[in-house]
Protein backbone atom coordinates (compact mmCIF):
# COMPACT_ATOMS: atom_id res chain seq x y z
CA UNK A 1 0.00 0.00 0.00
CA UNK A 2 3.08 2.32 0.25
CA UNK A 3 2.70 2.95 -3.21
CA UNK A 4 -0.52 4.46 -2.48
CA UNK A 5 -0.15 8.20 -4.20
CA UNK A 6 -1.48 10.28 -0.59
CA UNK A 7 -3.53 12.37 -3.09
CA UNK A 8 -5.74 9.47 -3.23
CA UNK A 9 -5.71 8.79 0.23
CA UNK A 10 -6.85 12.18 1.03
CA UNK A 11 -9.38 11.75 -1.61
CA UNK A 12 -10.34 9.08 0.09
CA UNK A 13 -10.69 10.18 3.25
CA UNK A 14 -12.95 12.89 2.18
CA UNK A 15 -15.04 10.66 0.28
CA UNK A 16 -15.53 8.90 3.80
CA UNK A 17 -16.52 11.73 5.70
CA UNK A 18 -19.02 13.30 3.13
CA UNK A 19 -20.48 10.09 3.58
CA UNK A 20 -20.18 10.22 7.22
CA UNK A 21 -21.89 13.15 7.59
CA UNK A 22 -24.27 12.87 4.62
CA UNK A 23 -25.36 9.46 6.43
CA UNK A 24 -26.00 10.56 10.03
CA UNK A 25 -27.50 13.78 8.99
CA UNK A 26 -29.83 12.49 6.73
CA UNK A 27 -31.04 9.59 8.90
CA UNK A 28 -31.39 11.96 12.28
CA UNK A 29 -33.42 14.51 10.20
CA UNK A 30 -34.87 13.60 7.50
CA UNK A 31 -35.48 9.80 8.43
CA UNK A 32 -36.35 10.38 11.49
CA UNK A 33 -38.89 13.22 10.53
CA UNK A 34 -40.67 11.08 8.16
CA UNK A 35 -41.16 7.97 9.42
CA UNK A 36 -42.66 5.43 7.83
CA UNK A 37 -40.18 2.66 5.87
CA UNK A 38 -37.55 5.39 6.59
CA UNK A 39 -37.50 4.48 10.11
CA UNK A 40 -38.36 0.46 9.57
CA UNK A 41 -35.39 -1.04 11.21
CA UNK A 42 -32.97 -2.60 8.48
CA UNK A 43 -32.85 0.83 6.54
CA UNK A 44 -32.19 2.95 9.63
CA UNK A 45 -29.29 0.44 10.90
CA UNK A 46 -27.80 0.66 7.55
CA UNK A 47 -28.01 4.30 7.27
CA UNK A 48 -26.39 4.93 11.10
CA UNK A 49 -23.95 2.23 10.71
CA UNK A 50 -22.76 3.44 7.31
CA UNK A 51 -21.81 6.58 8.78
CA UNK A 52 -20.01 4.56 12.16
CA UNK A 53 -18.08 2.43 9.32
CA UNK A 54 -16.73 5.42 7.30
CA UNK A 55 -15.63 7.87 10.24
CA UNK A 56 -13.77 4.13 11.16
CA UNK A 57 -12.31 4.05 7.48
CA UNK A 58 -11.43 7.87 7.83
CA UNK A 59 -9.76 7.54 11.12
CA UNK A 60 -7.75 4.21 10.04
CA UNK A 61 -6.22 6.62 6.87
CA UNK A 62 -5.55 9.43 8.78
CA UNK A 63 -3.85 7.68 11.42
CA UNK A 64 -1.81 6.03 8.77
CA UNK A 65 -2.95 2.34 9.63
CA UNK A 66 -0.71 -0.35 7.58
CA UNK A 67 -4.16 -2.21 7.86
CA UNK A 68 -6.49 0.88 6.27
CA UNK A 69 -7.47 -2.16 3.67
CA UNK A 70 -9.70 -4.67 5.38
CA UNK A 71 -11.43 -1.45 6.62
CA UNK A 72 -12.18 -0.14 3.45
CA UNK A 73 -13.25 -3.48 1.91
CA UNK A 74 -15.41 -3.17 4.58
CA UNK A 75 -16.62 -0.08 4.72
CA UNK A 76 -17.02 -0.38 0.64
CA UNK A 77 -19.54 -3.38 1.84
CA UNK A 78 -21.95 -1.54 3.61
CA UNK A 79 -22.05 1.70 1.39
CA UNK A 80 -22.88 -0.42 -1.34
CA UNK A 81 -26.02 -1.93 1.15
CA UNK A 82 -26.83 1.38 2.31
CA UNK A 83 -26.15 2.91 -1.59
CA UNK A 84 -29.28 0.36 -2.45
CA UNK A 85 -31.69 0.78 0.26
CA UNK A 86 -31.46 4.25 0.14
CA UNK A 87 -32.53 3.92 -3.47
CA UNK A 88 -35.35 1.42 -3.10
CA UNK A 89 -36.82 3.80 -1.09
CA UNK A 90 -36.22 7.00 -3.28
CA UNK A 91 -36.03 10.85 -2.77
CA UNK A 92 -32.43 9.83 -1.24
CA UNK A 93 -30.18 10.86 -3.95
CA UNK A 94 -27.85 12.82 -1.88
CA UNK A 95 -27.60 10.02 0.20
CA UNK A 96 -27.22 7.34 -2.70
CA UNK A 97 -24.47 9.51 -4.00
CA UNK A 98 -22.56 9.78 -1.43
CA UNK A 99 -22.82 6.23 -0.74
CA UNK A 100 -21.35 5.33 -4.45
CA UNK A 101 -18.60 7.77 -4.62
CA UNK A 102 -17.51 6.43 -0.87
CA UNK A 103 -17.67 2.69 -2.15
CA UNK A 104 -15.73 3.26 -4.87
CA UNK A 105 -12.86 5.24 -3.25
CA UNK A 106 -12.78 2.61 -0.60
CA UNK A 107 -12.80 -0.44 -3.13
CA UNK A 108 -10.09 0.92 -5.40
CA UNK A 109 -8.11 2.05 -1.87
CA UNK A 110 -8.44 -1.63 -0.44
CA UNK A 111 -7.74 -3.00 -3.76
CA UNK A 112 -3.96 -0.74 -3.88
CA UNK A 113 -5.62 0.74 -7.41
CA UNK A 114 -4.25 4.25 -7.42
CA UNK A 115 -7.81 6.14 -8.42
CA UNK A 116 -5.43 9.51 -9.39
CA UNK A 117 -6.20 9.18 -13.12
CA UNK A 118 -9.73 9.29 -12.13
CA UNK A 119 -11.05 11.74 -9.60
CA UNK A 120 -13.85 13.74 -10.48
CA UNK A 121 -17.21 13.25 -12.19
CA UNK A 122 -15.70 10.10 -13.36
CA UNK A 123 -15.09 8.28 -9.91
CA UNK A 124 -18.55 7.41 -9.50
CA UNK A 125 -19.56 6.95 -13.22
CA UNK A 126 -20.38 3.00 -13.70
CA UNK A 127 -17.76 3.06 -15.87
CA UNK A 128 -15.16 2.57 -12.86
CA UNK A 129 -17.65 0.39 -11.09
CA UNK A 130 -17.35 -2.02 -13.95
CA UNK A 131 -13.90 -1.73 -13.45
CA UNK A 132 -13.45 -3.00 -9.49
CA UNK A 133 -14.02 -6.05 -8.70
CA UNK A 134 -16.85 -5.85 -7.08
CA UNK B 1 -26.73 -14.45 10.18
CA UNK B 2 -29.81 -15.13 12.02
CA UNK B 3 -29.38 -18.26 13.41
CA UNK B 4 -26.04 -16.95 14.97
CA UNK B 5 -27.10 -17.33 19.16
CA UNK B 6 -27.39 -14.24 21.07
CA UNK B 7 -25.23 -15.35 23.84
CA UNK B 8 -22.14 -15.02 20.82
CA UNK B 9 -22.94 -12.00 19.93
CA UNK B 10 -23.01 -10.47 23.26
CA UNK B 11 -19.87 -12.36 24.04
CA UNK B 12 -18.69 -10.79 21.06
CA UNK B 13 -19.21 -6.98 22.12
CA UNK B 14 -18.08 -7.98 25.50
CA UNK B 15 -14.70 -9.32 23.60
CA UNK B 16 -14.30 -5.72 21.93
CA UNK B 17 -15.49 -3.72 24.55
CA UNK B 18 -12.79 -5.30 26.42
CA UNK B 19 -9.93 -4.95 23.75
CA UNK B 20 -11.09 -1.36 23.42
CA UNK B 21 -10.43 -0.24 26.58
CA UNK B 22 -7.35 -2.43 27.33
CA UNK B 23 -6.04 -1.52 23.58
CA UNK B 24 -6.84 2.26 24.37
CA UNK B 25 -5.50 2.37 27.81
CA UNK B 26 -2.11 0.71 27.19
CA UNK B 27 -1.22 3.01 24.16
CA UNK B 28 -2.08 6.19 26.27
CA UNK B 29 -0.89 5.23 29.64
CA UNK B 30 2.01 2.49 29.61
CA UNK B 31 3.16 3.16 25.75
CA UNK B 32 3.48 6.98 26.05
CA UNK B 33 5.41 6.74 29.07
CA UNK B 34 7.33 4.35 28.00
CA UNK B 35 8.74 6.07 24.86
CA UNK B 36 11.02 3.87 23.04
CA UNK B 37 9.91 1.29 21.08
CA UNK B 38 6.35 1.69 22.52
CA UNK B 39 5.69 4.46 20.46
CA UNK B 40 7.51 3.29 17.06
CA UNK B 41 5.09 4.94 15.01
CA UNK B 42 3.56 1.51 13.48
CA UNK B 43 3.38 -0.23 17.16
CA UNK B 44 1.30 2.68 18.43
CA UNK B 45 -0.67 3.04 15.10
CA UNK B 46 -1.77 -0.83 15.53
CA UNK B 47 -2.59 -0.40 19.16
CA UNK B 48 -5.07 2.80 18.40
CA UNK B 49 -6.72 2.13 15.36
CA UNK B 50 -7.22 -1.51 17.04
CA UNK B 51 -8.86 0.21 19.49
CA UNK B 52 -10.68 2.25 17.23
CA UNK B 53 -12.42 -1.16 14.62
CA UNK B 54 -12.84 -2.90 18.06
CA UNK B 55 -15.03 -0.05 19.27
CA UNK B 56 -16.58 0.02 15.61
CA UNK B 57 -17.34 -3.82 15.49
CA UNK B 58 -18.87 -3.73 19.07
CA UNK B 59 -21.27 -0.88 17.95
CA UNK B 60 -22.53 -2.86 14.65
CA UNK B 61 -23.35 -5.66 16.49
CA UNK B 62 -25.16 -3.32 19.49
CA UNK B 63 -26.86 -2.09 16.12
CA UNK B 64 -28.10 -5.27 15.15
CA UNK B 65 -26.47 -4.58 11.85
CA UNK B 66 -27.16 -6.95 8.76
CA UNK B 67 -23.70 -6.17 7.83
CA UNK B 68 -21.49 -6.91 11.03
CA UNK B 69 -19.82 -9.61 9.21
CA UNK B 70 -17.45 -8.09 6.80
CA UNK B 71 -17.08 -5.87 9.95
CA UNK B 72 -15.92 -8.09 12.28
CA UNK B 73 -13.92 -10.04 9.80
CA UNK B 74 -11.20 -6.65 9.16
CA UNK B 75 -11.41 -6.64 13.38
CA UNK B 76 -10.26 -9.89 13.54
CA UNK B 77 -7.25 -8.82 10.71
CA UNK B 78 -6.02 -5.81 12.72
CA UNK B 79 -6.23 -7.41 16.52
CA UNK B 80 -4.35 -10.46 15.18
CA UNK B 81 -1.50 -7.37 13.86
CA UNK B 82 -1.90 -5.78 16.90
CA UNK B 83 -1.65 -8.70 19.43
CA UNK B 84 1.85 -10.08 16.97
CA UNK B 85 3.47 -6.34 17.24
CA UNK B 86 2.71 -6.40 21.63
CA UNK B 87 4.40 -10.17 21.71
CA UNK B 88 7.09 -8.87 19.75
CA UNK B 89 7.77 -5.72 21.82
CA UNK B 90 7.06 -7.60 25.14
CA UNK B 91 5.64 -7.69 28.62
CA UNK B 92 2.49 -6.47 26.69
CA UNK B 93 0.67 -9.35 28.05
CA UNK B 94 -3.11 -8.65 29.32
CA UNK B 95 -2.85 -7.00 25.36
CA UNK B 96 -1.89 -9.97 23.74
CA UNK B 97 -4.81 -11.54 25.60
CA UNK B 98 -7.14 -8.82 24.75
CA UNK B 99 -6.53 -8.96 21.04
CA UNK B 100 -6.62 -12.56 20.88
CA UNK B 101 -9.53 -13.22 22.55
CA UNK B 102 -11.49 -10.57 20.60
CA UNK B 103 -9.57 -11.94 17.34
CA UNK B 104 -11.32 -15.54 17.69
CA UNK B 105 -14.65 -13.86 18.81
CA UNK B 106 -14.90 -11.67 15.70
CA UNK B 107 -13.21 -14.48 13.63
CA UNK B 108 -15.90 -16.56 14.72
CA UNK B 109 -18.65 -13.97 14.07
CA UNK B 110 -17.81 -13.34 10.44
CA UNK B 111 -18.02 -16.66 9.77
CA UNK B 112 -21.13 -17.43 11.17
CA UNK B 113 -19.53 -19.73 13.77
CA UNK B 114 -21.54 -20.05 17.00
CA UNK B 115 -18.72 -20.03 19.60
CA UNK B 116 -21.45 -20.95 22.12
CA UNK B 117 -19.56 -24.12 23.47
CA UNK B 118 -16.28 -22.60 23.51
CA UNK B 119 -17.29 -19.62 25.77
CA UNK B 120 -14.87 -19.23 28.79
CA UNK B 121 -11.14 -20.39 28.99
CA UNK B 122 -11.19 -22.39 25.84
CA UNK B 123 -12.10 -19.71 23.92
CA UNK B 124 -8.25 -18.48 23.45
CA UNK B 125 -6.22 -21.24 23.36
CA UNK B 126 -4.52 -22.28 20.15
CA UNK B 127 -6.53 -25.22 19.77
CA UNK B 128 -9.50 -23.06 19.00
CA UNK B 129 -7.61 -20.52 16.94
CA UNK B 130 -6.04 -24.39 14.63
CA UNK B 131 -9.92 -24.60 13.91
CA UNK B 132 -10.38 -21.00 12.31
CA UNK B 133 -9.91 -20.29 9.13
CA UNK B 134 -7.19 -17.52 9.54
CA UNK C 1 -7.91 15.88 39.72
CA UNK C 2 -4.66 14.06 39.95
CA UNK C 3 -6.01 13.04 43.66
CA UNK C 4 -9.24 11.59 41.93
CA UNK C 5 -8.70 7.77 42.96
CA UNK C 6 -7.87 5.46 40.26
CA UNK C 7 -10.54 2.92 41.12
CA UNK C 8 -13.01 5.98 41.21
CA UNK C 9 -12.32 6.47 37.52
CA UNK C 10 -12.23 3.02 36.31
CA UNK C 11 -15.37 2.94 37.77
CA UNK C 12 -16.76 5.75 36.03
CA UNK C 13 -15.30 4.22 32.78
CA UNK C 14 -17.46 1.17 33.50
CA UNK C 15 -20.86 3.16 34.02
CA UNK C 16 -19.79 5.09 30.36
CA UNK C 17 -19.10 2.03 28.54
CA UNK C 18 -22.08 0.32 30.49
CA UNK C 19 -24.54 3.03 29.23
CA UNK C 20 -23.24 3.99 25.71
CA UNK C 21 -24.21 0.05 25.54
CA UNK C 22 -27.26 -0.45 27.22
CA UNK C 23 -28.18 3.42 25.29
CA UNK C 24 -27.18 2.12 21.73
CA UNK C 25 -28.46 -1.49 22.15
CA UNK C 26 -31.83 0.05 23.34
CA UNK C 27 -32.19 2.45 20.71
CA UNK C 28 -31.53 0.01 17.36
CA UNK C 29 -33.45 -2.62 18.38
CA UNK C 30 -36.37 -1.89 20.74
CA UNK C 31 -37.15 1.40 20.25
CA UNK C 32 -36.82 1.08 15.92
CA UNK C 33 -39.15 -2.30 16.36
CA UNK C 34 -41.61 -0.51 18.50
CA UNK C 35 -41.85 2.73 16.54
CA UNK C 36 -44.12 5.37 17.86
CA UNK C 37 -43.26 7.68 20.42
CA UNK C 38 -40.16 5.71 20.66
CA UNK C 39 -38.92 6.90 17.47
CA UNK C 40 -40.13 10.63 17.83
CA UNK C 41 -37.22 12.02 16.61
CA UNK C 42 -35.97 14.16 20.26
CA UNK C 43 -36.63 10.98 22.19
CA UNK C 44 -34.56 9.41 19.51
CA UNK C 45 -31.70 11.86 19.40
CA UNK C 46 -30.96 11.67 23.03
CA UNK C 47 -30.81 7.81 23.11
CA UNK C 48 -28.21 7.83 20.61
CA UNK C 49 -26.39 10.95 21.24
CA UNK C 50 -26.54 9.72 24.96
CA UNK C 51 -24.23 6.71 23.83
CA UNK C 52 -22.02 9.08 21.59
CA UNK C 53 -20.99 11.44 24.71
CA UNK C 54 -20.71 8.05 27.51
CA UNK C 55 -18.38 6.54 24.84
CA UNK C 56 -16.58 9.68 24.32
CA UNK C 57 -15.86 10.37 28.17
CA UNK C 58 -14.90 6.44 28.21
CA UNK C 59 -12.22 7.44 26.04
CA UNK C 60 -10.94 10.77 28.06
CA UNK C 61 -10.41 8.85 31.20
CA UNK C 62 -8.99 5.85 29.26
CA UNK C 63 -6.73 8.24 27.78
CA UNK C 64 -5.63 9.87 31.12
CA UNK C 65 -6.91 13.36 29.79
CA UNK C 66 -6.51 16.11 31.80
CA UNK C 67 -9.48 17.53 30.11
CA UNK C 68 -11.57 14.89 31.23
CA UNK C 69 -13.73 16.97 33.72
CA UNK C 70 -15.84 19.34 31.30
CA UNK C 71 -16.26 16.15 28.82
CA UNK C 72 -17.64 14.17 31.91
CA UNK C 73 -19.71 17.07 32.86
CA UNK C 74 -21.43 17.09 29.47
CA UNK C 75 -21.70 13.32 29.60
CA UNK C 76 -23.84 13.62 32.92
CA UNK C 77 -25.92 16.62 31.30
CA UNK C 78 -26.81 14.37 28.65
CA UNK C 79 -27.66 11.32 30.47
CA UNK C 80 -29.82 13.16 32.98
CA UNK C 81 -32.24 14.69 29.83
CA UNK C 82 -31.85 10.91 28.50
CA UNK C 83 -33.13 9.42 31.69
CA UNK C 84 -35.79 11.60 31.70
CA UNK C 85 -37.54 11.40 28.61
CA UNK C 86 -36.92 7.26 28.92
CA UNK C 87 -39.24 7.50 32.14
CA UNK C 88 -41.42 9.47 30.19
CA UNK C 89 -41.99 6.83 27.98
CA UNK C 90 -42.04 4.32 30.54
CA UNK C 91 -40.97 0.62 30.79
CA UNK C 92 -37.26 1.42 29.46
CA UNK C 93 -36.02 0.74 33.22
CA UNK C 94 -32.83 -0.38 32.30
CA UNK C 95 -32.12 2.29 30.37
CA UNK C 96 -33.23 5.06 33.13
CA UNK C 97 -30.99 2.84 35.71
CA UNK C 98 -27.79 3.33 33.38
CA UNK C 99 -28.12 6.76 32.68
CA UNK C 100 -28.45 7.52 35.95
CA UNK C 101 -25.67 5.54 37.09
CA UNK C 102 -23.80 6.82 34.52
CA UNK C 103 -24.54 10.96 35.47
CA UNK C 104 -24.09 10.07 38.90
CA UNK C 105 -20.37 8.83 38.33
CA UNK C 106 -19.74 11.79 35.62
CA UNK C 107 -21.06 14.44 37.88
CA UNK C 108 -18.77 13.15 40.84
CA UNK C 109 -15.49 12.91 38.02
CA UNK C 110 -16.19 16.53 36.88
CA UNK C 111 -16.57 18.10 40.46
CA UNK C 112 -13.52 15.98 41.36
CA UNK C 113 -15.33 14.32 44.16
CA UNK C 114 -13.73 10.73 44.83
CA UNK C 115 -17.07 8.06 44.92
CA UNK C 116 -14.96 5.51 46.30
CA UNK C 117 -17.07 5.67 49.23
CA UNK C 118 -20.47 5.36 47.58
CA UNK C 119 -19.32 2.33 45.06
CA UNK C 120 -21.94 -0.65 44.93
CA UNK C 121 -25.75 -0.25 45.14
CA UNK C 122 -25.76 3.49 47.26
CA UNK C 123 -24.47 5.11 43.75
CA UNK C 124 -27.89 5.51 42.40
CA UNK C 125 -29.74 6.24 45.40
CA UNK C 126 -31.29 9.63 45.48
CA UNK C 127 -29.52 10.28 48.84
CA UNK C 128 -26.52 10.40 46.69
CA UNK C 129 -28.11 12.28 43.99
CA UNK C 130 -29.10 14.90 46.77
CA UNK C 131 -25.75 15.52 47.91
CA UNK C 132 -24.29 16.01 44.39
CA UNK C 133 -24.73 20.02 42.68
CA UNK C 134 -26.72 19.15 39.83
CA UNK D 1 -31.00 27.05 20.23
CA UNK D 2 -33.74 26.91 17.93
CA UNK D 3 -32.84 30.47 16.52
CA UNK D 4 -28.99 29.69 16.02
CA UNK D 5 -29.24 29.74 12.23
CA UNK D 6 -28.35 26.45 10.13
CA UNK D 7 -25.78 28.43 7.75
CA UNK D 8 -23.89 29.07 11.47
CA UNK D 9 -24.33 25.52 12.56
CA UNK D 10 -23.11 24.00 9.27
CA UNK D 11 -20.06 26.10 9.53
CA UNK D 12 -19.43 24.32 13.20
CA UNK D 13 -19.91 21.03 11.91
CA UNK D 14 -17.06 21.86 9.22
CA UNK D 15 -14.68 23.70 12.11
CA UNK D 16 -15.21 20.61 14.07
CA UNK D 17 -14.61 17.55 11.04
CA UNK D 18 -11.53 20.02 10.24
CA UNK D 19 -10.30 20.00 13.45
CA UNK D 20 -10.62 16.43 13.81
CA UNK D 21 -9.09 15.78 11.21
CA UNK D 22 -6.09 17.98 11.19
CA UNK D 23 -5.16 16.87 15.06
CA UNK D 24 -5.48 13.00 14.50
CA UNK D 25 -2.97 13.37 10.94
CA UNK D 26 -0.85 15.77 12.73
CA UNK D 27 -0.71 13.01 16.24
CA UNK D 28 -0.55 10.01 14.15
CA UNK D 29 2.25 11.51 11.63
CA UNK D 30 3.95 14.12 12.44
CA UNK D 31 3.90 13.56 16.32
CA UNK D 32 4.84 10.02 16.38
CA UNK D 33 7.45 10.19 13.87
CA UNK D 34 8.94 13.03 15.18
CA UNK D 35 9.45 11.93 18.80
CA UNK D 36 10.54 13.86 21.83
CA UNK D 37 8.68 16.83 22.95
CA UNK D 38 5.54 15.60 20.70
CA UNK D 39 5.35 12.49 21.95
CA UNK D 40 5.00 13.72 26.23
CA UNK D 41 2.17 11.99 27.35
CA UNK D 42 0.13 15.57 28.09
CA UNK D 43 0.71 16.80 25.03
CA UNK D 44 -0.22 13.79 22.95
CA UNK D 45 -3.02 13.05 24.84
CA UNK D 46 -4.44 16.63 24.13
CA UNK D 47 -3.54 16.30 20.33
CA UNK D 48 -5.63 12.89 20.49
CA UNK D 49 -8.71 13.47 22.67
CA UNK D 50 -9.13 16.84 20.97
CA UNK D 51 -9.46 14.71 17.60
CA UNK D 52 -12.35 12.58 19.40
CA UNK D 53 -14.24 15.37 21.07
CA UNK D 54 -14.59 17.23 17.47
CA UNK D 55 -16.06 14.14 16.18
CA UNK D 56 -18.42 13.87 19.00
CA UNK D 57 -19.32 17.50 18.86
CA UNK D 58 -19.89 17.25 15.06
CA UNK D 59 -21.61 13.79 15.27
CA UNK D 60 -24.15 16.12 18.27
CA UNK D 61 -24.75 18.68 15.52
CA UNK D 62 -25.59 16.90 12.65
CA UNK D 63 -27.87 14.59 14.59
CA UNK D 64 -29.67 17.75 15.82
CA UNK D 65 -29.44 17.02 19.19
CA UNK D 66 -30.81 19.56 21.81
CA UNK D 67 -27.73 18.73 23.93
CA UNK D 68 -25.10 19.79 21.43
CA UNK D 69 -24.67 23.40 24.04
CA UNK D 70 -23.03 21.64 26.80
CA UNK D 71 -20.62 19.23 24.46
CA UNK D 72 -19.59 22.25 21.91
CA UNK D 73 -18.63 23.81 25.76
CA UNK D 74 -16.67 20.83 26.22
CA UNK D 75 -14.95 20.99 22.70
CA UNK D 76 -14.53 24.39 23.10
CA UNK D 77 -12.26 23.63 25.73
CA UNK D 78 -10.05 20.98 24.52
CA UNK D 79 -9.72 22.51 21.58
CA UNK D 80 -8.39 25.80 23.86
CA UNK D 81 -5.94 23.67 25.36
CA UNK D 82 -4.75 21.95 22.39
CA UNK D 83 -4.22 24.95 20.91
CA UNK D 84 -2.26 26.01 23.43
CA UNK D 85 0.14 23.31 23.60
CA UNK D 86 0.58 23.20 20.06
CA UNK D 87 2.27 27.20 20.01
CA UNK D 88 4.55 26.17 22.77
CA UNK D 89 5.82 23.27 20.78
CA UNK D 90 6.28 25.13 17.84
CA UNK D 91 5.80 24.58 14.35
CA UNK D 92 2.47 23.24 14.56
CA UNK D 93 0.67 26.10 12.92
CA UNK D 94 -1.92 24.17 11.28
CA UNK D 95 -3.04 22.70 14.45
CA UNK D 96 -2.99 26.10 16.21
CA UNK D 97 -5.33 27.08 13.49
CA UNK D 98 -7.39 24.69 12.88
CA UNK D 99 -8.37 24.25 16.76
CA UNK D 100 -9.11 28.17 17.46
CA UNK D 101 -11.30 28.50 14.35
CA UNK D 102 -13.07 25.34 15.87
CA UNK D 103 -12.83 26.76 19.61
CA UNK D 104 -14.27 29.51 17.79
CA UNK D 105 -17.13 28.35 16.53
CA UNK D 106 -17.95 25.98 19.46
CA UNK D 107 -17.97 28.46 22.14
CA UNK D 108 -20.14 30.74 20.26
CA UNK D 109 -22.41 27.34 19.77
CA UNK D 110 -22.33 26.82 22.94
CA UNK D 111 -23.18 30.01 23.88
CA UNK D 112 -26.22 30.25 21.37
CA UNK D 113 -23.96 33.51 19.59
CA UNK D 114 -25.21 33.52 16.13
CA UNK D 115 -21.79 33.63 13.99
CA UNK D 116 -23.42 34.39 10.60
CA UNK D 117 -21.76 37.78 10.23
CA UNK D 118 -18.35 36.46 11.51
CA UNK D 119 -17.86 33.76 8.90
CA UNK D 120 -14.73 33.88 6.64
CA UNK D 121 -11.13 35.13 7.66
CA UNK D 122 -12.63 37.43 10.63
CA UNK D 123 -13.57 34.33 13.06
CA UNK D 124 -10.00 33.16 14.31
CA UNK D 125 -9.01 36.77 15.01
CA UNK D 126 -8.64 38.04 18.52
CA UNK D 127 -11.02 40.59 18.07
CA UNK D 128 -13.88 37.53 18.09
CA UNK D 129 -12.04 36.19 21.29
CA UNK D 130 -12.00 38.91 22.96
CA UNK D 131 -15.60 39.25 22.78
CA UNK D 132 -16.42 35.47 23.67
CA UNK D 133 -17.02 35.20 27.24
CA UNK D 134 -13.63 32.57 27.56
Amino acid sequence: MQTMSSSSMQQCIDDCLNCYRTCLQTAMNHCLEAGGKHTEPEHFRLMTTCAEICRTAAGFMLSSSPLHGPVCAACAEVCRACAQSCEQIGQMDECVQACRTCMDSCRAMADGIDMGNFTGQARSTSTLQDRLPM
